[in-house]
């Protein structure tokens, strides 16, 4: 089993009391949402992601015999229990929010039908995956929002939180709106373009900065955009007019360059200047460090002619909101209604669905949250994509997700789209709803 | 290849530069230096981890043919740059401060001495396995200095940014003085001890609180910690009270409670006392929900009777500091020490050296970065942990490494001990250094 696929990647809490459901019998069927609780305050809508993965988790969960051998010597687990393990699958039934859709507070993205005990144990692993994505797609929207017609890039891997993390980015980023990723296996998994050109090292370990550039675009003649901010930026933009003939000599037109340091408006302009003066026009400018959806805003606020930009640590780990409120709640067991009153933490009750009305031209006018077996104004938003364990259709292409974000970000309210703090996006909580949370209350326990 | 051993989890650019120094012959030694270019203002220390994980890496880096055969479709490799990436090893030497180090800004974690092209490979992978495993233990022992007496377990997997980051956030928070986690998988693979009980869902599941409690016990007769604030956390403690002689009559003994929510400090208090007055003395309270270092400190500072903490989301995602500038920057190349001038972001050139110098009782009095081949006052904290491409000695026992992170937290400067702002810990640049470093600004490039 690798990391990314096995079963004991869960809480220890979920195998404690799947025996406890399998000494008691307690198999009935159970609902469980995916919701977050509540937004950052830097984010005023989510966009949903990692669906497909936790499709294929969902489709492949089984323990394997060493992992089951390591629980037996735990010494925790009855015999039955882990011949019970042995045999589990999922057969269970999901509905989902498709990938890419804008989701706000409450809503669930992801709602798992299943006997309890497969409900239950895929709980930590399933908020793992739909979390990292929704959170980066969410967070790689806004730098869209802020820069609609520049190259975005995801140079994040590095600072990622482990190899899942640098691996995932680059989907969510993609799947939001971004052109591509400086992650070579994004690339091979997910038929992501790939960028990238050369760090400072490639400069360094040359004597002459002009020898790296000239070596590294004899080397990818179609591909050179150089990195000019090791030493002296404006001197190297000279060094580059004067490399460009030799170069246009051999065939290789120079594409861009990169700024990765210092003030990026007042180099990136000055760049352009000396660029321009000789002769380079066509060639674009890139910069990169430290960028994320406000600085993005801001320079190009600023009006600095910049072309594209890499995003890399503040993406890859969100930095102005690196976690997500999302949680997974028993809502129904055994036909049953239930809701968790715990203070601050209480939710909505039963089986729910997430209806969304549009207004004229299909701007998002607000949604309403309501029990499933009641209709609501609005189109229905989760839709069924597993039934007994197996996917209903192929894996959707990025492509189509990517299409989907585009229309998704184009109907949210203007503040939304302009990355302004605005009042929450109206999520109604249906009557039924209500009365229903408020039946339970005064049930006893 | 699994996705943590891939060699293509890295950047772009990395592959891009190779085939520059392939092409160029540029196979000479380089020596590069992963360190923090600044600590986040939240720390003031950082604890070096995730070496053994960096150098298992480097021991198994090599291209699948699928990857190479997927290289060579995307068209930008020449064949013979691909068969060189086909018998691709890394050779090199590394030089490492022991896992569990406590180290600041600017000094080293790990340098790598190979050929050109190794060393500059591995960049990617290797920030991103240090980088995790740093943040985290850094963020864990400030949580172990808050509560030094408490039970201390990592609850944080299910928001870790993807399967690595939940895996390696057990690892790292063991390593530096947490008990144990909730992750199972990190439990078969490192040893870990596991806790963990059971989850709101399992309460809401059974039409009785008090049937879930006993069912729950039943199924775990020696680990019987419940979970008492899914409706009404006094009240569930009071059913426990009329609970614990049925149990005892079977002879199960009630361990613990544990509360998710609402005011942790005053529900701790009242609880505390319900199972006192109820002759549950001897159970244990045990809180999580939200918790990091600074809620730690307040809820004890405040005399809260709690006995341990379930960490998770905060510590796995580090929220208040969720990455660190962790770069690798080439030193030296074919015997010249090198440095990057680049604005705001200028390394100190050559391979160096962290020299620690202590006071009377061990306490930590100021460290010295100076150059390998000089030597300053204090112990010298990089060592050789692989040459030839083969680790020197075995993989550190995890104990091992937490009696080091004892050893180190109890020197730290009192202030840093307390979780308190602080000036800088001295980190003086050595005179020669200084020098060398001017030496090179003036040189032409």
């Amino acid at each position: 089993m690798t990391l990314e696929t096995s079963a004991l990647l869960t809480d220890f809490y979920q195998l404690t009391m799947l025996q406890t459901y399998h000494t008691e019998g307690m198999e009935d069927l159970a609902a469980f949402e995916l919701f977050a609780r509540r937004l950052p305050p830097q984010r005023g809508f989510l966009i949903a992601a990692g669906l497909e993965q936790a499709l294929d988790y969902l489709e492949n969960l089984r323990f394997a015999p060493d992992e089951l051998s390591w629980l037996a010597a735990c010494g925790r687990f009855s015999p039955r229990f882990l011949d019970f393990l042995a045999e589990f699958r999922f057969t269970g039934t999901v509905h989902a929010l498709a990938e890419g859709t804008a989701c706000f507070a409450d809503e669930p993205i992801v709602r798992i039908t299943a006997p309890l005990p497969q409900a239950q144990l895929v709980e930590s692993r399933l908020i793992n995956l739909i979390h990292y994505q929704t959170l980066i797609a969410s967070k790689a929207a806004r730098c869209v929002l802020a820069a609609p017609d520049k190259r975005l890039v995801d140079f994040g891997m590095r600072r990622a939180h482990g190899a899942e993390a640098g691996l995932f980015a680059a989907r969510a980023a993609y799947l939001a709106g971004f052109d591509g990723t400086a992650t070579v296996l994004a690339g091979m998994r997910f038929g992501i373009p790939l960028f990238g050109t050369m760090a400072h090292s490639l400069i360094q370990a040359h004597d002459r900065e002009e020898d790296a550039f000239e070596h590294f675009a004899a080397a990818q003649p179609d591909h050179v955009v150089l990195l000019i901010d090791t030493y002296d930026t404006e001197a190297a933009a000279r060094k580059l007019i004067a490399l460009a003939p030799r170069l246009r000599a051999r065939g290789i037109a120079i594409r861009g360059v990169r700024i990765d340091s210092g003030d990026l408006s007042e180099a990136a302009r000055r760049v352009r200047a000396i660029l321009d003066r000789g002769g380079l026009r066509q060639a674009t400018i890139f910069v990169s460090g430290d960028l994320d959806e406000t600085r993005l805003q801001q320079l190009l606020a600023d009006g600095a002619p910049i072309d594209g930009f890499g995003v890399g640590t503040r993406l890859d780990a969100s930095t102005d909101a690196p976690i997500l409120e999302l949680v997974y709640k028993l809502q129904e067991y055994a036909g049953r209604p239930r809701r968790k009153r715990s203070q601050g933490k209480a939710t909505w009750p039963g089986r729910k669905q997430v209806y969304r009305t549009l207004a004229a031209g299909g701007a998002f006018a607000g949604d309403y949250l309501g029990l499933d077996a009641d209709s609501q104004p609005g189109e229905p938003l989760l839709r069924p994509v597993m039934i007994d364990g197996r996917r209903l259709s192929p894996p959707e292409p990025l492509t189509a997700v990517r299409d989907r974000v585009r229309q998704q970000l184009a109907a949210l309210p203007p503040a939304l789209r302009a990355n302004r703090t605005a009042p929450a996006y109206p999520v109604h909580i249906a009557a039924e709803l209500r009365q229903l949370a408020d039946r339970l209350d005064r049930e006893p326990h």
